[in-house]
């Protein structure tokens, strides 16, 4: 999937409106599953999920606010960020003043739409232009809000290209945002290419497509017994706008993860940051009684942006380059992790003769040694079961991947084991 | 207790002859007394403490040297700086040449006095002026010094300040310098006035005034049993004079006042140093036996200053203000590290929900998340039991008081223990 | 040994033949042992070591080729890195072209020599200047290598000094380079005169003269047991030329040697490297089965220069201040080295009276402590068993030598010991 292709995703994903649960979410679920299989997950409402509890379903099918003359100054039809999420039905008439507690507007951007929500405390709202509100004049409006919140289920879904060992590493990435395109369509459609790249990987990767906070920790308490087998994880969000990429190190701050992904972006423009205890699903990964080795892939971070969670975050924002960009780098980091492994040099007392294995050039003297025999040199000296060979790539200086090819010769010499 | 205040109690204390041992001290202990409860010690003359020995008590009513007209050129009663400290009594007359090996001046200050002891090898001398013993001329001098060497006892004096643990920090400062304002009168006024203000502190604290080397050494021979109780200390000296503030840190480097008195100086204009075994009582409380987690806190460092241990430092040099700051600093250190303890989460899986406990907000979405909840997610997080509040105002950069609120909003929500 | 002397010995060993094995070899330990009593070992062909065998022993007599008139434009005789070393016997006649695939030159400096060396592969082959080259004519040459290549031994030796403790200090520089002075001969002739400089030092010295690679791998092997007894461990190469001291750590990083070499070089210009899988010697000593605290020591790193492994690191490319410069460095180094020692304090709680023990002034309130005094509250407050003198040094900015004599004088007033 290139990054047109990816963005074509995002466009077409774009209108429907999604949140935490509802047919938005499954209805973008199916689209996803026609480039990867999906397993699908329905979570029934009332379902008890470590400190919280699955909530009722919210499906919506129109929202306005209508004028005197009855045009829709304010319609869900045009877009799906106008209503808060999860807002209970209203149908009424009343005053601009009466009205005014439930609208929400950027004053600082008077032509952009805000996203709000309103989850867990049943309330009602619209969200519009500050241009638009001040173009409202008082009197009576009709509002109407023609959505049900009723007892359902929270649905997620899981792709899973199976490794040859079991140990897990997850890419996680939420569904939960409606017509938000960098948060957080780009960051589905590079996780779905990535998934369909994968090729014979070396660990599981399992891929998680669900909403944010509830879905993570729906997920986590019914994988209660799978978590020791996730050894990292990826949580990929705002993976499309045109800034320089961020990562987010994981709580431990020195998981393989951490150092695979700033080994990547050593050579590009970038940006590292701690771990902290806001953002995406890193927050409940890297909750202290879980502590996974889960960092986070982001363009420009959460909330660095004017644009982010306004209207303004639309197709237009993420570009293909950027999308084939943050993808290259995931590929990248998947390719040195897959192969990073500690190995214990069989022939520890000096250095074995690579000369009569062919694996040393016999003339010796020259100053310019070769990369391939250096790379040999470093993997036995520090194959001592304690340094990995990204490690030791840091440490020689040594591109990866030639480190990575001298441990495959000298493991096929039967020079270093596993 | 205000500048102004811990000032005149400077003004008061200046002309006592104090020492190691003497009325002097005890005057001054009384003076003490009418500001804060003082319990006193006296220790017999001969007590062995550890590798010293008590050693006999030293007073003086008067010392003099008189020219051939009885002129007193040198006068104990005018500033008792001149006279070596634990001279032994002398009534003789003699030439200025028989008395120049017992007279110590400063030719690089010449208008200064220096201040010299000879506790522990019999001896006595005048300090005086170059100046003065410039314009002395040549001819016999009658020489006075009316003290006395005998069995007697070496006194200190401890308050305490009940805490809601019997942990303790102690406070120490020294008390056996003469005229002598910044080095350390001013140190026993920032004590008091520090003692004055703690209101139900968590730690019990333990202010020592006491003669240096000696009488810390004596302390701590007489509070073996008691030292696991101290978890941390500081040494105040010096606090008065219009220079920056320096820390020195305990031996430790990284004892939990080590990091309290950095965070707090963090935005001050300050000098950090590293510990060294010369300097004031530090040295005793963090020799190697007891190791204690005890700092010192001075402004300019021992020494650092030209009027140190001079007839310069009297109490035109050191300012209110300067001793405000410094109370100020101790003031919130003390009220930080009361307050820094380890917590650990008791819903660590995920975050646990805080708006059903209506300390999150219900509208989602917005961008600019407040402070009082960002300090919420950070001390779940990091509350494993291996991390301070400390520590999480550091790592969050939020400040410590947000911090600290948000920890005891979570043990109210019974989130997290102690 | 002076610098004068040192290059003496390295313009006497220059001519010589030497490789990893041979007379050559004998021969320059013959004039070593003029002057430093030597232990010769003679390993015989095929002896195990390791993951190596002790090859045949090369030695050759003669080589040339000659023109169509008879004339040697290539000559053994006139140096002997005309001829790739492990050369086997060669008697022909044929054209330059059938010549050239055993002909090395070095394109980039065309005048000087290569060096070659084909040990474990049988070939023959020269090396001759680039201009050498240009003005043979096509044609037939006589092409002859009077060598052998059979059965014998492999020559190493060592000089020890013996200690007042058996735990070893292994000095190393290899044996195998024909005529190159910095590398090694300048190495051998500052191990020489280092040997002849030890007197009655703590730790026992022991030298190895020896071929690289081979001849470490079978002094290890055959002296398996005894590499628990050695503590510290230093290569010398490249020990003459005119650039700034390099100090290569072992790879452990942190060993003693490695800390002592960067406090003697610490006011020098010089250089200090992380350890590489490269190099000399300390590439078998640091082998992970052995990982001794062994570092390297040279002037201009191997390969950093362009005289190199050629002609031009003749006897005028090292100096003898070059030599005498890296002889100091080894003296002051080894001398810190034999001091460098925990001690515990015997008197740790409190300062002990240093006074009643004539160690301390009994003139108190001066601001000038002395640096003996100052030395000694070092040693006894970080004399606890984990800080060894050269921590002390490192951490008080006192003078190494000032902080043993405090330990000296503390240890026989009983205060600490060993």
């Amino acid at each position: 999937m290139n990054g047109a292709q990816m963005h074509a995703l995002v466009e077409r994903l774009y209108p429907l409106c999604r949140s935490i649960t509802g047919n938005g979410v499954r209805r973008t679920l199916e689209i996803v599953g026609e480039h990867i299989p999906l397993e699908i997950f329905e979570v029934p409402t009332g379902t008890e999920v470590f400190d919280w509890t699955v909530p009722q379903e919210w499906n919506i099918r129109d929202a306005y606010i209508a004028d005197a003359s009855g045009n829709r100054v304010v319609d869900f039809q045009q877009l799906n960020l106008h209503v808060v999420g999860y807002s209970t039905p209203v149908s009424a008439r009343m005053t601009l003043e009466e009205l005014r507690p439930h609208l929400h507007t950027l004053p600082e951007h008077p032509s952009w739409v805000p996203y709000r929500t309103s989850y867990y405390a049943p309330n009602w709202g619209f969200c519009l232009a500050q241009d638009t509100l001040d173009a409202m004049p008082d009197g009576e409006y009709e509002v109407c809000i023609d959505s049900t919140v009723e007892d359902g289920s929270l649905t997620y879904a899981e792709h899973v290209v199976p490794g040859q060992v079991t140990d897990e590493v997850i890419i996680s990435c939420h569904t939960c945002h409606p017509s938000l395109a960098n948060d957080n369509l780009a960051g589905i459609a590079v996780a779905v290419a990535l998934a369909q790249s994968l090729d014979n990987p070396y660990y599981t990767y399992r891929f998680l497509f669900m909403p944010g906070t509830i879905g993570a920790i729906t997920w986590l308490a019914r994988n209660h017994e799978r978590i020791g087998k996730v050894k990292h994880g990826l949580v990929l969000a705002c993976a499309g706008d045109r800034g320089q990429l961020t990562y987010k190190k994981s709580r431990r701050g020195d998981a393989d993860i951490d150092r695979v992904l700033r080994y990547v972006l050593r050579e590009r423009q970038h940006k590292v940051v701690d771990f902290s205890p806001y953002g995406y699903d890193e927050r409940q990964f890297c909750s202290p009684g879980f502590n996974l080795g889960v960092g986070s892939l982001c363009r420009t971070q959460y909330a660095g942006y004017p644009e982010y969670h306004t209207s303004a975050d639309n197709p237009d924002f993420v570009s293909p380059q950027a999308m084939e960009d943050t993808l290259a780098v995931c590929r990248e980091a998947f390719s040195v992790l897959d192969r990073d492994r500690r190995y214990v040099n069989l022939s520890p007392y000096g250095e074995p003769q690579l000369g009569k294995r062919g694996l040393y050039d016999s003339l010796g003297g020259r100053s310019d040694a070769k990369e391939t025999q250096m790379a040999m040199l470093w993997v036995l000296n520090f194959s001592d079961g304690e340094h990995s060979l990204l490690d030791i790539a840091q440490r020689s200086g040594l591109p990866f991947d030639s480190v990575a090819a001298a441990a495959r010769a000298l493991q096929g010499a039967s020079l270093i084991k596993e």
